[in-house]
């Protein structure tokens, strides 16, 4: 997920409540402090997670992280089975795609060539005394008197300074602490050997009202500086000195190093275009304003797809004709006449399948088709599909059509051809009707001459660069080589694990014998990723025949699937704990197991967790009663 | 793998040749450069690696970063395939441990805790004129003459330095160039205004002969800094200020989290000790000399348990007496009475059970019990599993019994407490016989004294120290309360992957039916770790019926095993490829499949990988006939 160049590739920060940094360190509660008294819901799910071991703040004895979170034992099954589908879904079962699993700190040249080095970034604003940050679109409003003063006169060596200062003084606020909060920035922009603020006389101070104003620190009051760039990529070096050139970054996506290894991919995995690489891993973005639990972190993972695809001149050359999306078909097999659009719509559809699979049925998505004018420019078509999570309606994963940047900027920057060669284009080249090439030819020029004027270039410089970008591109074209356009499906795995959170939580309110009323929790995973696929409990524990054979029917099903054996408090207790854990299955051993029934020998009860429904099964026949529903 | 106090915990470097950093970027093929022409084997292998998509240089295009590899769409299978079946066996196969899965970036207080800030860290030694670094064990040692200075006029504000310069010349060096060099050090050490060299007058030179001398930087053959220590983690920020207070690490080892979030998973995991915390991931040492392909790289992975225990005078309180190592017993079940020594044991053997259950047979490797005092001093015991790579002997996991050592850190560090409450030992402690009591009492106070004492604590105050602990420790024993000691099995997945890899390349010379002898490659990997299980062949790719039946047998064993299609080539060159992948069955559907003999149809030839064998198997019966081999 390469960041549209200018911003940090998040749609929907515009909607979020202002919220200023809480520093490296935030204690526990307060996760949420900084959001509206966000809903019922979230605080009930994060404190469902942490009691249950499903996740927990990073670091917690120690005050916490700001911006981490750790997977407790039943969230690390959830995430590991939500990343092995994907895995088996992308790659496995399919031919045309393979995997790979690159390192998170890469050559620094890999951030310069995919722009994050220079566009990866926030637009923030200091407090120039505290010098704390806060992200230019985020800032507090606040209302009070603005004291503008025009200067000071320090005394000794710091002389007279002319720089204005401004402070804000809010209601409540003591005139002189705000005059003293200027003293302390002339202090700080004189002399170091003035320590004494008291000894500094303020010059010319005016005072206005504003109201709503965003210009302030919230804390410090002081007039904030201009917005300048923050890049959101965390800095490491590399070897035993900490100079310029070792500086290296955390990856801040997955995406680049399948660009970067698209070569040695091509050269050693026996596919040929069309075909895909994948791969799920870590990355880090140090996000001002990490918030929404685990929605947006700094430390997060991310299983990408990047599915190379012939461009449409090769498509049409090798076809005759190029299918367009408007044509349909995109919900079958990929046929060889596919244009990109086509291939996009595919994806999007085959990633909304994969969701349906694990639990999340269509209805509970939007799409969201990118207007021309959100695109980055080097973007054809992009969707985000959407989920609306109780804090808002956020994007789960986005699906991009991004032509040929990514390995074409990787061929400029470090000198080595991104290009294949395709023996059957160059053949249909060169029997192609000329009528054909010149039209292909004109959409080209037309539509490289729409973007470049788009950036900025004037239109007879744009048609020039776009007629000799055409020349290049056809030559290649006629020889069977080109630089393959990428569809990247690039989805989060947290932001997944809450949807899958948030989608499962249920609350349901039972009235017990004695007319006592209880609402209890049940997480309503699809069982493929429910962290425990059954629970196996003896009906007594003091009852060794009891355990033995409870025991032998957990360890039958143990090789197939994750058991939870459970054999402490009543059974029904026993129930709501693996209904809160998520957990679609209970087995319960009991007297009829050890035939006290003669005809329900070796029978077990099935309980569901979803209805509470039970049935009598052959232990014989469980693995293959509970397989397919938890593979 | 917390480090051993004072050094990096690397118990073999002082076997390996001396080496100069390469810094940051290395081109690809001087990976091996520095290691004495080390043998052909590694050369082969990491080719073959290279060539068929086990593992790239992380970042190849752009010349790659040292100490850095990606694997490659086999090798990202075969990883998978690795940690897959450690987690399974170590978390899904027990009742007894759960996992984890916590951040790469947590709470830097940790690492202070843990030890890491103070003391993870190599000597180093610098050259005063470039700024470059050695490893103070791994000087290159050179002969020649030492020119000594004991100072200079610098003309101008620089005035004169008494400061005493050493600079070797060695063979071929002229002395000019040496005295030059010189001159350079006394104007870095003067005024930076004193650009030129060539004004500073040198004072009492004094010429000595060395031998074998590691007191020089190999390069600029000037004299090297005393050792200091650098720290081998990877440092950065989080947050929007690059100051003191927003450092952070890139943790050197993943078992540190398990004991920061120990409390947390007790609470929530429903476990009691004994019982594990499982982990796997990435870790980062920031290396000097990465070398050694995968075994020793700056980016790796591990897999570690922290297996928790009650301490032995809890298991004498419940169980009136200790099992010892001597005993026996740990190859069976674990027993109620076990003391450290046999759960230590018992882990030792339960990974190399692991072990041999992936291919690698108990016979290559070599268990290294650590030497008291090779001992960390919080450590009792430590194990070194070995393996014979082609470049040396080299530690594959240890297993270490680490007492309370990083559970009581933890404790002092964060003011939280790390203890468990034990109801059973509560009781039985207050049946325990006194004379018991008091001669654990002693045993507790003789280990502690003699632990003190070893770290310089003179003798008498030792035993005052000793008599407070144990007041302590049995005052919370009696209560039913211990902090829990642990077991550390700690496995490196890269040097693991690359163990796999030596064990299974295998060449076989053949003869063709020309007479041409031909040298082909097979990876004998465990069909459990393959990273293809089964490549499925039409006997030829333009016979509809043949491609169709093929597909149809692909898609039959896809759900259960990752399958490689492949219609292109000879049936032997496919073989032969599939043997180089590692691949252990091959299928290929023929016409008798289609039913050109009756009784065969239906049936396809299965394929054996090390031997060749062929033989003829039911479509219907594949898959059966093939999961016990790839589960």
């Amino acid at each position: 997920m390469p960041p549209p160049v200018g911003n940090s590739g998040r749609m929907f920060a515009k909607s979020m409540p202002p919220v200023v940094d809480m520093s490296l360190v935030a204690p526990e509660d307060t996760c949420f402090m900084a959001e509206p008294k966000a809903n019922e819901l979230m605080e009930k799910l994060v404190s469902l997670c942490k009691r249950r071991g499903f996740i927990y703040q990073s670091s917690e004895i120690y005050g916490g992280i700001n911006g981490f979170w750790d997977y407790g034992p039943l969230g690390a099954e959830l995430k590991r089975n939500v990343k092995d589908l994907w895995w088996r879904t992308m790659v496995h079962h399919r031919d045309d795609v393979v995997g790979l699993e690159a390192t998170i700190i890469m050559h620094p040249a890999i951030w310069k060539a995919s722009g994050h080095v220079d566009t990866f970034a926030d637009m923030m604003r200091e407090c120039p005394l505290t010098k704390k940050r806060v992200r230019a679109d985020q800032v507090d409003p606040l209302s009070g008197t603005v004291l503008r003063f025009t200067g000071a006169e320090l005394p000794g060596e710091g002389g007279r300074i002319e720089k204005p200062v401004t402070v804000l003084m809010i209601k409540g606020d003591h005139v002189e602490t705000v005059r003293n909060r200027a003293r302390q920035l002339y202090v700080a922009a004189g002399s170091d050997k003035l320590a004494d603020p008291g000894k500094v006389t303020l010059l010319g101070e005016t005072a206005v009202l504003v109201q709503n104003s965003t210009d302030f620190h919230p804390e410090s009051r002081v007039e904030l500086t201009e917005p300048r760039p923050f890049n959101l990529m965390l800095q490491t070096y590399v070897g035993p000195i900490q100079s310029e050139e070792n500086i290296a970054y955390l990856r801040p996506e997955t995406a680049q190093a399948i660009f970067a290894q698209f070569k040695n991919v091509v050269e050693t995995s026996r596919q040929k275009v069309p075909f895909g690489v994948a791969q799920t891993g870590k990355a880090f973005r140090n996000e001002v304003t990490p918030r929404n639990y685990i929605f947006r972190s700094r430390e997060f993972e991310q299983m990408e797809l990047e599915f190379f695809i012939r461009p449409d001149e090769a498509i049409e050359a090798l076809n005759g004709s190029v299918a367009r999306a408007s044509d349909g078909g995109w919900k079958g097999e990929p046929e060889p006449n596919w244009g990109w659009e086509v291939w996009h719509k595919y994806w999007v559809e085959q990633r909304i399948r994969f969701y349906e699979g694990i639990g999340l049925p269509r209805s509970v998505f939007e799409e969201y088709w990118q207007k021309p004018e959100e695109l980055a420019h080097y973007a054809r078509a992009c969707v985000d599909i959407l989920y609306k999570f109780p804090f808002g309606t956020q994007e789960l994963e986005g699906i991009a059509a991004r032509g040929d940047f990514d390995l074409s900027q990787h061929e400029k920057h470090s000198g080595k051809a991104m290009g294949v060669f395709d023996e059957e284009l160059r053949g249909a080249w060169s029997r192609l009707d000329e009528a054909v090439k010149a039209r292909m030819h004109a959409g080209f020029v037309a539509a490289k001459t729409e973007a470049f004027c788009k950036r900025g270039t004037p239109e007879v410089e744009a048609r020039q660069q776009a007629e000799m970008d055409a020349k290049t591109y056809f030559e290649k074209l006629s020889k069977g080589q080109f630089v393959p356009h990428v569809i990247e499906p690039s989805a989060g795995v947290d932001r997944l694990i809450l949807a899958l959170l948030c989608h499962a939580y249920t609350e349901v309110t039972e009235t017990d014998e004695k007319g006592k009323v209880e609402t209890r929790v049940l997480l309503r995973f699809h069982p493929r990723i429910a962290p425990v696929k059954v629970g196996v409990m003896p009906l007594l524990k003091n009852k060794p025949e009891l355990v033995k054979k409870a025991q032998e029917v957990r360890d039958l099903l143990r090789p197939h699937m994750t058991v939870f054996y459970d054999d402490s408090g009543s059974i029904g207790r026993r129930y709501a704990r693996q209904d809160e854990a998520g957990t679609p299955f209970c087995l319960t051993i009991d007297f009829e197991t050890l035939g006290e029934k003669p005809e329900m020998l070796n029978t077990v009860t099935l309980r569901h967790r979803d209805d509470g429904r039970q049935e009598r099964v052959a232990i014989a026949g469980l693995a293959e009663r509970l397989l397919p529903w938890v593979r």
